[in-house]
């Protein structure tokens, strides 16, 4: 792709973003915040790397030996196909398989690095971007996706945000097959039916139950004229399902009542009904149960989950693309899956975890005004007014004396002239700027010139000596006082 | 890939690495402590996303259209062909064309990140590894390379290292562009004879001067018996070469002078000459003489450098693959490219660049003891004696007590008994447990096992009722108290 210069037009592939200083700091302090509680929660990082077997991923399409287009892939050398790590719980899987008698068992991990999709990007869809998880492997305990949920909570409170601003919202797979059980929606056979339903129950939140109810029947009409068909499924069954989607009550005991009587006498569903109690009662005690709440329509996508599963949902209003308020919705969510370890071993190797869309998370709390911009002080620019040895090594000096005093400091080392490096210096957010021509080097002084009251002076006057006679927002002192006048204007003791 | 069993086998691509706690602890200290000096000197962070297209990274191969090999290359939805990015150079120059209006100029910037090498790896040698990079854009000013290298050198003394433990050495290519011109190996045509002289010339550490002045000549044999086929030059040439490959002396000032003799009257190399002059003049005159050394041996491999080069080299000892003490050599480099990012504009835009190696770093400072291994405190394990709620509330308010304290703390959440539960938090690191059982609940106490004393007697005690009784290394306190005696334990005031 040339430029009319013939010149390559400088571009990115759509979905992958360059991400600028303030973004960077912001997304490190976030980074750092979400560490330390996990820290503090005892669990423990590991990194893997970026590139896996696709195997190991368990993304090969059935039957083609293909890799799912999802997900980049390319072949090594030995034509084995690679690819980039589409979450960060298959690597996971992979690194507990490999590690396994050396690792101290329950196994708590948290880690955080970049994810990849190749899906068709769309607004605020990226192909790259980073998720910051945390697992506990080979522990089918439910005290370990209580506490996971509770970490979870912690962690956004960490953040700024109020128990107002978020829930994170608890249920179990098993609860929904056995549901399905009830309806006659288990088994193989009905896969792709189970499959549609599930998909209509997920809708919850835009349709609502009454949408829900069309989907679940012949099918929805929408406000454009287009008709999405239905599951088919016969009144009764609607009703069953749609009970127990509505079984979400005002408290966590009220909602667990609702479902035992929405699940008959499925012993999956018990067994599911069994752990959401166990979870619901530490909530209660602990003093979680306004920020983890029971509810019975969360479904999460993956087909991996087999047991508890979580999301965690900011309420605050954003504006959409189409310049509509909506929910913010998920920024992040997990569950059990008993299965993905077990791959590898003989013996079952149960798991929880739990992942945070970190990239979400920044968007939502700019929106809810949690982070100051991270902006950095810019530093202090000494200008190269000359350039000979003696001025450059006066002017070495300066900023090595400012550094040291942890002061951030440059020599402007371009060859503009003194107009341009002051438009430099207000552009870098400089506090303040030092000037040494040869009169000041003589006379062993600087002139410090402070930019916030100055830059806007500067505008009015063109001519060099005029400026230098006026010296606007501008003192002279001598060299040995520039760092403590300097610290002056920074206002640091 | 399967087992016996008919599982799959949990492997890695050759290459890649998984790094554990310890590690990275280790490389964010590193990180952290170099971003603070590129932070001092005025440098802004950028992130650049690992994929891009492959032609914006320069990596396609001549005539053919195809991605060099020793990229990992895939193709997009629309047939264009993307890479995992090999250095953090080429994207920034992308960065800068992109954006090239908005930036302050002088523009300085600082990357850290994955870069990805499709090579054979061998020992050492990996195909994923972290790069930290600063670049200042758009000046010829040598002021900029000057000032590279002196932050180079505050970054290895920042992380510990002595002046006697590294040198930075610094060449110019435009000095060796005179070398070639005065030998006649300028030109095009003389391309290939060019490329296997400078690589002899690379072997200068390898092979001393002897073994460089036989590959330039006939030829070398190895010890193993093996020829390497040799530039086949003269000897006036071989002498001239080896001239310039000796020139460096026990002073900046004698080195320069040598080189002045070296280069005879080619205009380039005077060009040459004249920066580093200048460079050095700086470096001496702000005490970093002893850091920053020139040296005409320098070369640096990559095709696009076109003025000063740096090579950052540390001097200590190592054993390497073969048994054998080693100079540990080169942790990072880089130097003046100003063909990059003019490949996107009309206009040239100068630039210099360095990159620091930090997996290399890590292994050069561990094998210097500068890192204490990175070893966080473990966590305070409460022992799960009990599941009832009663119990299980008790236990998670001691937790979240002691987090609140900022005390790494957690429940055990698996299913062992009492042994196993010792024995993981012995693998955790705990510096001490917490235990309370149905006598210590209703009597509201805890007991609390210092690990580092006790770990040693328990070993002997196999029964319960008598470890319960000899309780070795043990103490029993009011449930009140417990956050208040583990910080004694922990030393923590």
């Amino acid at each position: 792709m040339l430029s009319k210069a013939g010149k390559k037009r400088a571009r990115l592939p759509c979905g992958f973003f360059d991400k600028k200083a303030d973004d960077l700091r912001v997304a490190s302090k976030i980074i750092t915040a979400i560490r330390e509680v996990y820290e503090l929660y005892g669990f423990e990082p590991v990194e893997t790397p970026l590139i896996e077997y696709t195997d190991m991923l368990g993304k090969f399409l059935p039957d083609s030996g293909c890799p799912n287009a999802g997900v980049f892939s390319f072949r090594d050398d030995d034509e084995q196909w690679l690819s980039l790590r589409y979450d960060l719980t298959a690597p996971l899987a992979r690194y507990v398989a490999e590690n396994f008698e050396r690792l101290p068992k329950p196994y708590r991990s948290y880690r955080v690095g970049w994810v990849f999709r190749n899906e068709k990007p769309g607004p605020g869809r990226f192909r790259q971007f980073l998720q910051f998880d945390a697992d506990t492997v080979n522990t089918d305990n439910v005290i370990s996706d209580s506490e996971i949920c509770m970490m979870a909570a912690d962690t956004l409170e960490s953040l700024g945000l109020r128990q107002s601003d978020y829930t994170i919202r608890v249920n179990n797979r098993k609860v929904w097959d056995g549901v399905m059980e009830m309806v006659g929606l288990n088994g193989e056979r009905q896969h792709d039916k189970r499959l549609t339903t599930l998909r209509a129950i997920d809708k919850l939140d835009k349709f609502g139950i009454e949408g829900v109810a069309s989907l679940l029947g012949k099918g929805r009409l929408d406000e454009s004229g287009a008709f999405t068909k239905g599951s088919e499924l016969d009144a009764v069954t609607i009703r069953r399902i749609i009970n127990f989607v509505a079984a979400g009550a005002s408290t966590g005991a009220a909602t667990l009542e609702n479902l035992r009587k929405a699940i008959g006498d499925s012993s999956k569903g018990h067994e599911g009904l069994a752990e959401l109690e166990e979870m619901y009662a530490l909530f209660l005690a602990t003093g979680y149960e306004n920020r983890v709440k029971i509810d019975p329509s969360v479904i999460r996508g993956l087909e991996y989950y087999t047991g508890p599963v979580f999301e965690v949902e900011l309420l605050l209003d954003i504006v959409n693309e189409d310049g509509r308020r909506v929910v913010f919705g998920s920024v992040g969510g997990g569950g059990r899956y008993d299965g993905l370890v077990s791959r590898f071993r003989s013996k079952p190797v149960p798991a929880t975890g739990f992942s945070m869309g970190v990239s979400r998370l920044i968007t939502a709390l700019t929106n809810l005004g949690k982070l100051n911009k991270q902006k950095n002080a810019g530093p202090v620019i000494i200008l190269l007014m000359d350039r000979d040895l003696e001025a450059l090594t006066r002017y070495q000096h300066m900023v090595s004396d400012l550094r040291k005093q942890g002061i951030r400091a440059e020599i402007y080392v371009g060859n503009a002239g003194l107009k341009a490096q002051m438009k430099y210096a207000d552009r870098r957010g400089a506090p303040c700027v030092v000037i040494q021509g040869s009169a000041e080097r003589s006379a062993g002084t600087v002139e410090i010139k402070n930019m916030i009251e100055g830059i806007r002076l500067s505008q009015k006057i063109k001519d060099n000596a005029i400026w230098r006679k006026q010296s606007p927002a501008q003192i002279t002192v001598n060299e040995n006082q520039m760092v403590q006048e300097i610290k002056r204007i920074l206002a640091i003791k």
